[in-house]
C-alpha cells in the first residue's frame, strides 16, 4: 500500500494490519474561530473573512459532492482548492461513510450534522478563546463511543482555519515545545506570527508557558480552538470501542496532547494518519512534537501530485495546503479498506476527475 | 426467539434471518408538536405541557442511562414510566449503539444529536402543522444512507407525543382508512377525539379526505408531524444500503405510507418491528392499515410483563403505553443480535432492574 510510516514502525504496522479490509466511518469535525481571521495566518479561504465559509463548504463537499454555502469549492488566496477534494475522492473510491460533527462553526453547513453543543472560537489573543470545553468533550465522547460500536473503526478529521496556531497555543500551554514545529497551509510557514499570537494569548490569560500543564480543558479554553474539544472527546470515546485514526497534521498533535493529559490509556488504540506533504515538510516537525509525550504511530498517505496534468494539483508538491479535512487519513483508510486496490495512482485519477468537474475545467 | 410475526410470514422470516447475529445501529428520532398537548390525546407526559420534555428526556435516558432535562424519567399521568425504559434495557443487554436525531423538538436534549434542520410541529387543527418537510427528508436521507453504510442494519424509533393523531391525519390525507385503527398510549383509545382533530385539520387545510393522495410532503406539512419527515428520510436513505427495521406501532404506518408515495422501491428492504401489545391490541389495527397499501412484514417482540414483581410494569398488560421510543424494535434487535440469548425473560429482568433504579424503588 502507498503508505509511509513516519513514527513507531512496529505499532504503525500493527495498526495498519488491524484496519486492513475493515469498514471505517469517517467523521469530519468542522469549526471556525476569530483566530483564523488574523491576516497572514491561514490560507484556508480566499480571504480571512471567508474562512467562516470554508468548514461548512468542506462538509457539504464531503456529503453532497458539491458545496451549497459557497459557489464552487473553498480555495486558497492563490486559487488552490480545498484538500476536502482529496478526502471526498478517497471516501468515494472506497465507499466509506461520512458524518459531520459541528465542532463550533459560525456558519452552519447545509447538510445534516451532529450537534455536541460547541460554539465558534474567539481570537486566542484574548486568552479566552473557547466556551463550554468540558461539556463538549463529554458529549463528543458519547458520540465517539456509539459510532465506534457501529463501525469497525473511526477516522476523524477536521476543518478549521488557523488551526495550527491554536495547536501551537495548546501545545505550548501543555508544556510541549512546538515552536517552529507546527505546519502551515502556506508554503512560507509564518512561525514568527504564530508565536507572537500565542504569546499574546498566553499573556492575556495571565499564564506563563507550561502553567496549564495537566489542565488541558483550561488550555483549550484559553488559547485553543473548539475543534480540539470535539475531536478529543470523539477520539477518547471511540478508542474505548475500536481503533481510531486521527486524520490530520500537526493540529492533531495538540488534540493528542489533550488526550494524553485527560486519558493516556486511550493512546494505545490511536494512530495519526496524515500526508507525505506533512511528514516530509521541512518547515514543520510532526514527529518532533509527538515524541515529546507519547509513542503513537504516525502514518502518511504517500500522495504525489507531481505527475498531475493540472497545475492546481501539481502545486501541492511545493508545500501549499499539505493536509486538511482528514485528506491523508481518508486516503489511508481508502487504501486499507480496498487492500491496496486504491493506490496513489487511482486516487490521483479520481482527484483529477473531481477537480476538473468542481473547478469547471473542460 | 421471542418474536411474533403479525404480517407477511414469508418476508418476515427472511428479514429476521437477514438480521440474525448482525450489528445494528439504533436511531431514536425525537420531536414534539402542539398537537400532543391537546387534552385527552396523549399519555406521553404527566400532563399536556410536560410532553415537550418527554422526547428529550427519552433521548437522555437512551444515551446516558438517566434523564437530565427532567427529574426521574418521563411518566404517564398515572405514573407509568416511559417505554424508553424497555428500549434502553434491550440496547444495553445486546450492546447496540444509539444515535439521536432531532426530528424537531422544542426542548433540545442535553446529549449529542443529529441536526436535520427540523422544527417542532404546530397543532394540526391549523391545517398547517410542519415546516420545511422536503428539506428535512433530503437531509435525513443523507444521514440514513451513511449510517446504514457504517453498520449492518438500522433500527429507527421515535418519541413524539400525540403521534398517533398525526398518523391518522397523514394516513387519512393519503387515502388510507385508519379511522379507529391507530393505537394509543391510553387504555381507552380516544378514537372520536382523534377523528375530530384530524377532520378539523383537513378542513382548515381546505382539503378533503384523500386530496393529498400522492403528495406526502403536502400531507405532512398540513396534518402531520415533523418526526415523519425525518424518519421517512432516514428509512429511505438507509434502505438503499441495508435492511431497516422501523421500530414503532401505528405511528410508523403513516411514515410507511409516506415512503410508499415517495419511493415505493424502498419498501422491499423494510420491516415494522413493534410489541405484542400493539399487534394484539383490540382497540387498533396495525395490519389493517398496512395491508391497504403494501405487504411490508410486521414483527412483534413477544414481551410479557404479567409476571413482573412491579405493578408499574404489570400494568403494561392492561394496554397502557404499549409501545414507544422503538421499544419493540429494540427488543427484536437485541434478540436477533444475540441469536436469542436475550429473550423475554432476560429482558424483563433487565427492565425490572432499571425500573427499580430509575424509579428509586428499594
Amino acid at each position: 500500500m502507498d503508505i509511509i510510516v513516519a513514527n513507531n514502525e512496529l505499532k504503525a504496522k500493527a495498526f495498519l494490519q488491524e484496519i486492513e479490509g475493515k469498514n471505517p466511518l469517517f467523521i469530519a469535525t468542522v469549526a471556525t474561530t476569530e483566530t483564523g481571521k488574523i491576516p497572514g495566518l491561514s490560507a484556508a479561504g480566499a480571504n480571512p473573512d471567508f474562512t467562516d465559509f470554508t468548514p461548512p463548504a468542506d462538509a457539504e463537499l464531503l456529503l453532497l459532492g458539491k458545496c451549497k454555502s459557497i459557489q464552487g469549492v473553498p480555495i486558497t488566496p492563490d486559487g488552490i482548492p480545498t484538500p476536502a477534494l482529496i478526502t471526498t475522492s478517497a471516501l468515494h473510491l472506497a465507499d466509506i461513510p461520512v458524518l459531520i460533527v459541528d465542532g463550533g462553526v459560525k456558519v452552519k453547513p447545509q447538510v445534516p450534522y451532529i450537534d455536541v453543543n460547541s460554539s465558534p472560537g474567539r481570537d486566542i489573543r484574548s486568552g479566552d478563546s473557547v466556551d463550554n470545553v468540558e461539556e463538549v468533550i463529554e458529549r463528543a465522547k458519547v458520540v465517539g463511543e456509539h459510532l465506534a460500536k457501529a463501525s469497525d473503526y473511526l477516522v476523524i478529521g477536521e476543518s478549521i482555519p488557523g488551526g495550527t496556531t491554536t495547536a501551537l497555543g495548546v501545545l505550548s500551554a501543555l508544556n510541549v515545545d512546538a515552536q517552529g514545529k507546527v505546519s502551515s497551509t502556506l508554503p512560507d510557514n509564518p512561525h514568527g506570527l504564530k508565536a507572537e499570537v500565542v504569546a499574546t494569548g498566553l499573556g492575556a490569560a495571565a499564564q506563563k508557558f507550561g502553567n496549564f500543564r495537566g489542565d488541558p480543558i483550561k488550555a483549550i479554553s484559553a488559547v485553543g480552538d473548539p475543534m480540539m474539544a470535539a475531536v478529543a472527546g470523539l477520539v477518547i470515546g471511540g478508542s474505548h470501542q475500536a481503533p481510531v485514526l486521527m486524520a490530520g497534521g500537526t493540529q492533531m498533535t495538540a488534540v493528542l496532547a489533550v488526550i494524553n493529559a485527560l486519558e493516556p490509556n486511550a493512546l494505545c488504540n490511536i494512530a495519526i494518519g496524515t500526508t507525505r506533504w506533512v511528514t516530509q515538510d521541512l518547515s514543520s516537525d510532526i514527529c518532533g512534537i509527538v515524541k515529546q509525550f507519547c509513542d503513537v504511530p504516525i502514518i502518511a498517505a504517500d500522495l504525489d501530485f507531481g505527475s498531475s496534468k493540472y497545475p492546481g494539483l501539481q502545486i501541492y508538491e511545493t508545500g501549499l495546503v499539505k493536509e486538511g479535512v482528514g485528506a491523508g487519513g481518508a486516503s489511508i483508510a481508502a487504501m486499507a479498506k480496498s487492500g491496496g486496490a486504491v493506490d496513489k495512482q487511482t486516487l490521483l485519477k479520481e482527484i483529477e476527475r473531481n477537480y476538473a468537474s468542481l473547478m469547471q475545467i473542460k
